[in-house]
C-alpha cells in the first residue's frame, strides 16, 4: 500500500456556523465548500492547507456517527484520511494483514471520493480512512 | 497569520514498540527518527507522509502531558501542528484575536523547531500547535 499524503483530517465540531469563522478569521484559512452527506448525517466544510484538507463535520442528527462522537468525546479530531491509489486493493491488502475493517469494499464519500474506513481497534486508536479519486 | 501546511499530527500511543511496526509494516511508512523530549516526558517517532509528519508520542512518565492524555482518553490524535513563518508573531496575532494561549512565547520542541501551543478551549476542541523552523 502506497500512501502518498494525508488527504484530509476530519474534525467534529458542534456548529459550522461557529467553527467556520474560527478557521477563516482566526487561522486565516478559506472555506471552499460546504456539503451535506445525508447518509452520514453530517454537514461538512472544507479548507485546503497545503496538500491536506481540513474537513469540519457538524452532525445533522444525534444518532449519526458524528452526533454520537460529539456526545461521547466532545469536539476534536474524528479521523485521519490517507490518500492511496486504489481503495479496494488497499482494503484487501490490509484485510490480509489482519487489520479490522469497517468497510470491506469502497463506498462513495464527500467530494465523490472512493473511501473505506479501518477500525480504530486495529489502528492504535486513530479512526483511519483511506481514499482515492477513482 | 499564514499557515503553509500541516507540519505534523501528534498521535498518543501506548507503546512505540507496538505502534512503529503498525505504521511501517501495515501502512508502509518509514520511521526516520526516534527522539526523547525529556521536558515533555515523551519519546517520539517520526514518519513523513507527503508534506506532513506523523509524530507518535509514547509517554515516559504517567504525570507527563501524554501520560495524562492516555489515561483520560486512550490512544488517538493528540494535537495538530500548523507550519507558520514566525511563531512569536503568530502567537501575538492570535492573542490579539482573543485566542487562549498555552505558550505566550515560543519554545523549543522536537526536531529543534520553534513551537507554541494554543488552548483547545479556543480552538474548537483541537489541541493546536504552531511551529516554524527558525
Amino acid at each position: 500500500m502506497n500512501i502518498s499524503h494525508i488527504e484530509h483530517i476530519g474534525i467534529a465540531v458542534n456548529s459550522l456556523e461557529e467553527a467556520i469563522p474560527y478557521y477563516e478569521e482566526t487561522l486565516g484559512m478559506k472555506c471552499y465548500a460546504v456539503e451535506e452527506v445525508t447518509d452520514q448525517k453530517v454537514k461538512t466544510a472544507f479548507f485546503m492547507v497545503g496538500q491536506t484538507k481540513i474537513e469540519l463535520l457538524e452532525s445533522t442528527s444525534p444518532d449519526g456517527p458524528i452526533g454520537k462522537f460529539l456526545e461521547k468525546k466532545g469536539q476534536g479530531v474524528h479521523h485521519l484520511a490517507f490518500a492511496v491509489k486504489d481503495v479496494n486493493e488497499s482494503l484487501s491488502e490490509l484485510d490480509k494483514k489482519g487489520v479490522r475493517l469497517i468497510d470491506k469494499t469502497s463506498r462513495k464519500g464527500a467530494e465523490g471520493l472512493n473511501i473505506g474506513f479501518l477500525h480504530p481497534k486495529s489502528t492504535m486508536g486513530v479512526l483511519t480512512e483511506i481514499c482515492a479519486k477513482e
